[in-house]
């Protein structure tokens, strides 16, 4: 496993952020500009890693040089980013990257242009230090997953006590909520009975699974993904799939972003391809809605638009679907010109997903209940 | 108080819907068309209720009558809607809107075109009966708000049992998830040690609230509202304000949606006035982030769009805005030709928000801490 998975002290986080001030000055003491190396972040540079199954960058490096402006900038930004972690580490703080984004107003030729520049480049250091962003007490603003089942999970509060909680018995109808760090310093995975986890895109189908009953009739828990999950949701299933050794079954909407919501949780995000091991958990399971079900159970659709058939090309030229698997499921659904939401099971009644679909598609893969 | 706020037994919700078919029915049996009339529901048909301190729908009517077939169309929707309502209820199911959407699909010339028409008829039909949504146990997508602090609800969970929740002591960081049903036979409202309500609209600064520890720190409950709330959200506030007789106090972005979300909880929404006095809380308070602030604090802005300056406009001949408060508020706005976000106050750091900005604008409308 790589260096990520080791889990950092506060005085490990703080001294890999000053590495790199480090370096940086001893390369200008040497008369030498600074620079960072970094992987190429896009599609065309992620391959299947044999050892970690799991999609990682592979060889393709840009060069950040303090001889270009924009590169220097980033530079530049990377200490002021380094020493604003630095003061939240030690004021025992986070902040979301929102707020980091108008903390650098006050950072002169350093100041972000726009939030996707603060985004990256938390994503950068990362790589380069070897840290997580939650090491670096850096929040995303979405919220995390919702959990109902019969699993149980301590959490540190905000006074630093642990408290316990069973996602069937100690929550409301909305579930328990995970945190944005679910580090074993914060989480901790103590009990379950349960066979499966099965991750669901929309709130709706959570829901109705909730009501249904289903996660005691099928002896799993469910997990509502809202849409494309963030990384505290995909950390903790691929902790429950290390820890309880449990198959992560997805649920979504048959369309070309659904495909990537599986991808993300299954081979691994494009954006967080460095961190793949730890992210992504390998045998994910991709259960429906599939473009055949739209077929197999007739179910209302809605014709592709051209962003979804753009975003089915583009996903063709993803290593990630490179599979006959995927190579089918695409262009059956551009054959169809279709689409069509999870939620429209409801066509032939409420109780149609978890008395028929569901039966039938676990089934297929060997999870009789 | 309107027939809304007494709670009905599922035997009168259901015979309230039998009331429109039996009508309907009535009607043929004499020869007449049936017909359903309903007030227009748009801002130019909303006025201030003087008794219920709260904006209502004027006297603005428009009749949906069987001779035309889009009205025709729209009764019929009724009855399956209602036999469908029935099903559930005697069932003790819910149902999303969306799923209703999607059983329509069996119901012939009654299938719904859109997803909006079957939100809209739900809303008509509360109208026509007098019952709530909740009572028909449609459900909406959203999900509700995260509430944290001290006060301690009790919830009926799936079983039947009541469950007691403290929003600061029983919850993880998430906080506690409110329900989409929060009338009391699913929700009460038990003990509470606060002072007041704060409602903010962003997850990154009620996050940050969180953090600070300005729950305790001011004595009070916060509110993540999620953007435009969902009717659950405005409810509850709602009945903390009644019951509890705690202030609601509003703090959002100084956006022209931010103003509407503002007055959706304190005077009504548009699409729901007709219970206005249901989920709308008089005397709530809009904190900020005010157009003022954006010059008092020298806070980091983008400038307006063409979509926030028509929003702008059209709030100018938005009842709800008529009064002096919000005419300044709007047109300083439009002058400026900017807008900003809550978390912007992260210029000054990421306490600057608890330690500086809250205390002097509460302190402004009396609420010292």
């Amino acid at each position: 496993m790589s260096d990520f998975t080791k889990r950092k002290s506060k005085e490990e986080v703080i001294s890999s952020l000053k590495g790199i001030a480090l370096e940086m000055h001893n390369k200008m003491e040497r008369g030498t500009p600074p620079t960072m190396t970094l992987p190429v972040r896009s599609k065309t540079n992620i391959a299947f890693d044999q050892k970690l199954e799991v999609y990682k960058y592979g060889k393709k490096k840009t060069i950040r040089d303090a001889t270009s402006l924009g590169s220097a900038r980033q530079l530049l930004r990377s200490l002021y980013v380094t020493e604003f972690i630095e003061q939240m580490i030690e004021a025992g703080k986070s902040s979301t990257l929102r707020e980091m984004y108008y903390i650098s107003e006050s950072w002169g030729h350093g100041k972000f242009g726009t939030q996707n520049d603060s985004n990256n480049l938390a994503e950068d250091l990362e790589i380069v230090t070897k840290c997580l962003r939650e090491d670096f007490k850096l929040r995303p603003e979405e919220d995390g997953a919702r959990i109902i089942g019969d699993v149980t999970f301590e959490e540190k509060n905000r006074k630093g006590d642990w408290m316990r909680i069973n996602c069937r018995d100690d929550v409301g109808d909305s579930g328990y909520g995970v945190p944005y760090n679910v580090e074993s310093e914060k989480l901790k995975l103590i009990t379950e009975d349960v066979d499966f986890i099965m991750a669901i895109e929309t709130g709706g189908m959570f829901d109705r699974l909730v009501e249904n009953g289903f996660d005691e009739d099928a002896r799993c828990a469910l997990i509502h993904l809202k849409g494309q999950p963030a990384r505290s949701t995909r950390r903790i299933m691929r902790r429950m799939s290390d820890e309880w050794k449990k198959p992560i079954i997805v649920f979504s909407d048959c369309d070309p972003w659904s495909f990537r919501i599986f991808a993300s949780i299954a081979y691994g995000a494009i954006k967080t391809a460095h961190i793949s091991e730890y992210l992504a958990t390998k045998g994910a399971h991709y259960l429906g809605i599939t473009a055949d079900d739209i077929l197999a159970y007739d179910l209302p659709s809605d014709d592709l638009t051209k962003q979804d058939l753009n975003a089915l090309d583009a996903e063709l030229t993803d290593p990630r679907f490179n599979s006959g698997y995927w190579k089918e499921q695409i262009n059956l659904m551009k054959e169809l010109g279709k689409k069509a939401e999870q939620q429209s099971l409801a066509k032939y009644g409420l109780d149609f997903v978890t008395d028929t679909y569901l039966p039938e598609k676990l089934s297929a893969i060997g999870l009789d209940y």
